[in-house]
């Protein structure tokens, strides 16, 4: 049997689960797929993701990879996994990898999107997957906010208290907001990595900027503020996507 | 205190419910709502809805009058509602509707939209919102099908077996598939009124043709058939939304 490297391309329905990072008694997605995988494989794997999400964050695209001794083809492994595996995880895509390939550390850049229900009555269809935001957004107030963030700038503002990083620098690719239905609003942004609650911290700070209580010039001030406690509140998870993660 | 007659337009997510008709021991959707409206009027609530939505059918903006005799304004109403009521419910608007005005009675036509994800691996995100169908279906041909349908004509062919009604024949103005995305169908339908299983019987006839295992001429003899034992299955009902109901 040949060592072989996989990348996995999975959707999840973030909702029910504690993220993606595996915990002991708690349901995770990587534990959920590595269990499956380590049934099927017979053998113990471990996956990487290319990044963690928090709980109750979806993803259209993660990537992970993963090496094993196997004689199965990487199409076996995905059906196998998707006949096996409980809830609402699909693995999209497997496929063979450069022996050298890692989803953290060959990703090039990742892109998220978050979705604003913006209008005044609750959710109730899709409330899982959206953030209800009751007051009128102003959206062109939102994009020049976003338009300042695009660039390669040090993101401590934005970033969670507490999570101890070699370097908060990132570079931000785009950045903007899109008018996706009559009350509906998708935020997508790319950039090199993605600090702890990043964007969603960005979102609750576009939010502030979008209900006109702080201006563009505020919202610069406080990307350069590099100090978390002048940002915003924390968006939500739910209306959070991993949508795509790039490679070279 | 005056007797008043209001216009309800709700939205639901049908998933945890036994569809909109209130039943004894089972949440439906009109019953959570007689229940809050019977405690906010403080005297005994039935509600009209302009139809019955099956169990796990969605619903963007079903419509419900009720009399009342009450102070309270119909945005009181609308708020009040959307306060105290559990689940997915939401009151989208409370109106003042004429005297003689009833969500079925007045109702001139309906608009029903059914949502596929077409592709080869199941459904993550928004399990709850599409039917998955595995293998490629052809648009066009499907939409040859909807085609024969526009006009006026006896459904017998697409009612639920065991349902009587004094006629079959509905007239259907509009029906139509479109790519909503890569892998999403979305199928409209508009007509005067449905029979039961209606929409959910022509979509799992549809997909037959989508798969090439019917013709067209072969969805027209299944219609001029007057007979369900020919119809093609019935879909899903995690994938039809009542989008709408027009009144004059």
């Amino acid at each position: 049997m040949m060592e072989a490297n996989f990348k996995m391309t999975v959707e999840y329905d973030g909702t029910a689960f504690s993220g993606w990072q595996r915990q002991n008694d708690r349901p995770t997605i990587q534990g959920e797929i590595e269990t499956v995988l380590t049934r099927i494989l017979n053998q113990h794997i471990r996956i990487s993701g290319s990044g963690r999400t928090d709980a109750g964050v979806h993803a259209r695209a993660q990537v992970a990879s993963f090496h094993a001794r196997t004689d199965l083809t990487a199409g076996d492994i995905k059906r196998g996994v998707n006949a096996l595996i409980k809830g609402p995880i699909v693995i999209r895509d497997c496929i063979p990898a450069e022996p050298d390939f890692h989803a953290q550390y060959s990703a090039r850049s990742k892109e998220y999107h978050y979705c604003i229900l913006n209008r005044e009555t609750p959710c109730a269809i899709g409330r899982n997957y959206q953030w209800h935001v009751r007051k009128p957004l102003n959206i062109d107030i939102m994009n020049q906010c976003c338009a300042v963030l695009i660039g390669e700038f040090d993101f401590k503002s934005f970033e969670n208290t507490g999570s101890p990083r070699t370097s908060t620098v990132r570079r931000i690719m785009h950045a903007g907001i899109v008018a996706d239905s009559k009350d509906r609003l998708l935020f997508k942004i790319r950039a090199t990595g993605f600090l702890k609650y990043m964007v969603r911290n960005i979102v609750g700070t576009l939010v502030q900027a979008g209900l006109e209580k702080i201006t563009p010039a505020d919202f610069n001030a406080i990307l350069t503020a590099c100090d978390r406690t002048v940002a915003g509140p924390t968006a939500p998870p739910h209306g959070l996507f991993l949508h795509r993660v790039y490679y070279s």
